[in-house]
């Protein structure tokens, strides 16, 4: 690999688009139904222009807290399924870059390596929850991630069923053998056979590896007292991933969120949902300093994050451009887009005038298109 | 017919160009003039985002009441003339479909099968009335679509006269010899000869035979006054359909309806019209709970049902991928083209966190393209 | 020249083009500057949507009033200079056809015929006046205006100087020696040799023929005052062209004129005006009933001259396709081109539910894409 | 050169690009990150609509006045640096143009021929400053712009960093050895020899040469305070350039400034920037009469000039074109130029109805897009 040739996130999506299967990018960039809301998460972002400030007097330091994780910038690793799709160390290799970077690393329910292995690495996690059916195996996977040492439990609730991903569909996409659901194999299982009996089932599922997971091991049935309980059941931080209107954000403060995260799962759920950033300054507003708020969806330069920084994010999650640049040079080809993006931000920052994080929220920002 | 090949309604348009003629594919897509508002109803339903709410505890049920008919969804099959044009089955085939799926039809006075044969597959059908200008033949048409056990009467108002298609008029288009207007054909005519005498004159009026129809059997008379006349006619429940201007709903509940249908006609009739979607707000704040709003024209997925939905109406009318089903298919096209429908209004329903079609109305919208 | 081809007004422009010079289809069809007034006069038309009402219970009456003149529709020809460029027979050609249509004509200053044998065509007729710098010059053709009988004088007020029109300036444009300002020809001059001495230093003044008679016979001073002369002058009602801030329209009622027309000159003048409809609706509202307002600049179709009614105009004036039409069959071709627009307008009025022009105003108007 | 084959700023642009190596059209052309600050900069302005006046009575008089400088239109050169890059004559030949056109010229700090050399030509001079770290160097070049005899010090404050230039990054840009900061040069290094030693380390510094000057010669460390002391140091007007909100305007006129400039550097430096158009009016608004507000980024025409003006500027800078034209044909092109563009203004205004740059903020203005 040429390091020399990346000089925006976007060139690893097209340098990875050139060494993975077709059917894994589709899986990787493809949203639900017409793909309308993955569109709008981008065309959106554009439309929103920052009035920077001038002489600040000194260049911005980047560095934050997100819930208990100092971070050497407002962005962590957004959640992502099974990356051995994307290359053979999969999340063992995006975790080492994020340490290396500083930033948190949410890890999936859905990791294709077990959250303990992970954890070996270092990397400030996040354990990122898909409510299992199963109790029992939902109290298991909460207490694994405890022990592991996350930092924070995140609950993904914009899952009720998975989109409909017409391009999975279409190629009636599966997960090569050797790709698990690492954390959900039966302790019977020999987790060292990645192929084995318990797991072949999903496989055979057919269309959609990932859909069958879904409608078998999770439900429709998640309601807000189950995150009662889990806020009572772990000491962890806890976030609520997937939140578009404000009233779901004010539910989420009273249940004891210590963050939300304000996504539309990258345009992979419903299709008729807003833009994540037309829905970010209304839940800030709705929660005031209650909680955090995090941004996720279409983050895809230093200039995004300071475009969610200004309506009111404390933080960003930044999801498909790592997983492009874990499939064109594993661990370190993260650090390289970590790397890239640290400095973007530290940019942005500085020429919007901003000394640090906490300060871009005083930036007026407006919506391209009109004068007033 | 491979049907794996299906996987959204628009699949089913692309099918159905490679096996109908040109001229019948352009009357069944075309619009009026320069086809705008045509064009409109797609763009304005597109820009329109649904927030959706998270955590209502289970899946949806899409089933609800529209008029006297419990429906599995909130959508109808809105009326579309000659249907014979699209299949050899025409009503028939998406009569049978309509009930398979458990969906109100609605009957076109200008269907190609008479109204008692399409009754007999025991569908549940409105029946869609053309005003005609001789009162004893409209009386009599009346009478025929109770005595059918139609379990509704739809009345459409945005025909004074028929917009200009200019595909059609450009393409001389006119029905071939066994499509007919089997409603209308005098007593005295052989039913079982379609190309009868009294048929004979529409084919011979030249560029578009629904033109010839339309000026000659109706006309730009009809007034609120014949509605009231029609309102003590029938006991049916009294459908008012063509309605844009919030000042024309108030009128109709004036009158007795039972519910309006917000419609430009599918974009041909006045092609200066606003999209359809664009009027349905004001509709619904001006009846508020005095009648039922349908909604028509542009739907193409369950999340173009959510959408109508979220903005007040209590249903939907769906014709040309219905048409193009039927041109696949016969009414195994239909079916599965409702099936597939079926699916996708739950799937946009219980993703938008909605436990029934009721709750869909407390969702909160936004026209994509300003924060505010 | 086969008729049944002609299905829009669009339709005689795509032929003309197949008939005319290149540099004379630039003349006809180019704008000033960036041709952004151009642009946005026919986009700014299409984002119009007029809310039809429904069962007026009748056809509509596309008779009208403007000014003096009781016309068959409310569409008047707007006034173009040197019509022999687009076919030999020029204003004679045009101005049967506005008779035989029940139409007004504005016959320019700078016609290539002169108005009396122009008035013997006995069409109704509007001279319109450019400013002479020769004071005796103008009361000589004021005189003859009304000595011929013309209904009105429109004065046009957006020209103290030409816009540049840049693909004239690229072409040399210089007008063929038999395409004379038929009007302006010296008493002297030998009117049967437009090519005489007095108008040969036009065609040598090089770039524009038309911009060479601007700046030689008109100029940038023409003022309020001047228009209070004239009308004190002339007993003929006044109309008064070229307006787009409402400040001058009121001007214009305190001046005394009949009618003002809302007109960026077809996009030929200043190219960072609005788009003509844009200026519509205020200027309407600042006038009230003291004078009539008429609309220009973009008109294509009946659905165009609604648009403009529901927003206020008593009546359009319709230029370039009259043009079009002009050079594809000269009389013939425009009569047909104005019966065709007769039949829209009477068509748009209907399908919009109105029983006369008047009753246009009430409708409802938005601008497609915002839902509020 | 054939000079007329140019009809337009844009065709200078056309021209250049044909002489001029790829590497600095992009360059003079590119922008800084996805150059949706440089775009948008452009379709704001085009989507600025100027409502003319008529009968105003006379022709415009395009002179001014900005800051102490008479100017024969509301019009200066901008900065820009290193103008030996398209001309051999880089910025005398710039200078002669703007003395004979009648218009200030800003000399960047970064010129390639020295202020001294650049004010011999007589042109009216404002001297723009890139603020030092070395304070001895910047006291040395504030008095060598005072001695040269430049009529206003303009301060630069949007460059706490320079903004990623892809194009330039991508192209590993670097100046050719004759392009030096001839400003910049110790005094110890022989001025006849641009390639010496001193300067060398700038060539060799990389990817961008005026990155490498930036990171080296300038800082982030700029603040108000700084500027303060400008405003005691010289008695010249002060201009404070490169402002976006209003509160930094607000804070540049307690500073002190005569004139602000509203400005995203032509959308070299913050890409998530609003256009400069859409920052204008609210800056305006803010300042009221306390200081003069110029505007710069995206001017292309008179009409572009004149939207400028109608939103209040008191006049703009113009750049990029300058230096097509400078590329062209030297100081005759840029004559050229300024020639055009002084037609251009004066029909721009006389075409808006105004007598004068002062009456055009009279106009009124708006978005195309919305009628209200």
């Amino acid at each position: 690999m040429s390091q020399a040739r990346f000089y925006t996130l976007d060139d690893f999506e097209v340098a990875a688009r050139a060494v993975l299967p077709a059917e894994v990018v589709d899986y990787f960039a493809g949203g639900s139904g017409s793909e309308r809301a993955l569109a709008a998460n981008r065309s959106a972002l554009d439309a929103v222009s920052v009035y920077p400030r001038m002489l600040a007097g000194a260049a911005a330091d980047s560095a934050t807290t997100m819930l208990a994780s100092l971070a050497a910038m407002p962005v962590a690793i957004a959640p992502m399924a099974y990356q051995r799709l994307a290359h053979p160390d999969g999340e063992l290799a995006m975790a080492r870059a994020a340490r290396t970077a500083g930033v948190p690393m949410m890890v999936s329910t859905l990791s294709s390596y077990p959250i303990e292995q992970i954890a070996d690495t270092e990397a400030d996690l996040w354990f990122q929850l898909y409510w299992l059916r199963d109790q029992d195996r939902l109290e298991q996977l909460i207490g694994r991630a405890e022990k592991a040492g996350c930092s924070a439990i995140a609950v993904t609730i914009d899952l009720p069923i998975m989109g409909r991903r017409l391009r999975d569909v279409r190629n009636e996409f599966t997960l090569p053998a050797q790709v698990i659901a690492a954390n959900l194999v039966d302790e019977s299982d020999s987790a060292a056979d990645p192929g084995s009996t318990s797991m072949a089932h999903v496989q055979r599922a057919g269309a959609s590896a990932v859909a069958a997971h879904t409608s078998e091991r999770f439900g429709p049935t998640l309601s807000w007292a189950e995150l009662e309980w889990l806020r009572a059941r772990t000491s962890l931080p806890l976030v609520i991933k997937g939140i578009l209107d404000p009233r779901d954000a004010i539910r989420a403060v009273e249940v004891g969120a210590d963050a939300v995260v304000v996504s539309n799962h990258g345009g992979r759920q419903f299709d008729g949902a807003p833009a994540s950033i037309s829905a970010l300054g209304a839940v800030v507003s709705a929660v005031g300093a209650s909680c955090q708020v995090l941004f996720d969806s279409g983050i895809r330069s230093g200039t995004d994050v300071l475009r969610a920084l200004a309506l009111g994010a404390s933080g960003v999650l930044v999801g498909r451009p790592m997983l492009w640049a874990l499939a064109v040079d594993g661990a370190d080809g993260v650090e390289q887009a970590l790397s890239m993006l640290a400095t973007e931000v530290a940019e942005a920052l500085t020429l919007a005038g901003c000394l640090d994080v906490a300060s871009s929220r005083d930036l007026r920002t407006r919506i391209e298109g009109s004068l007033r």
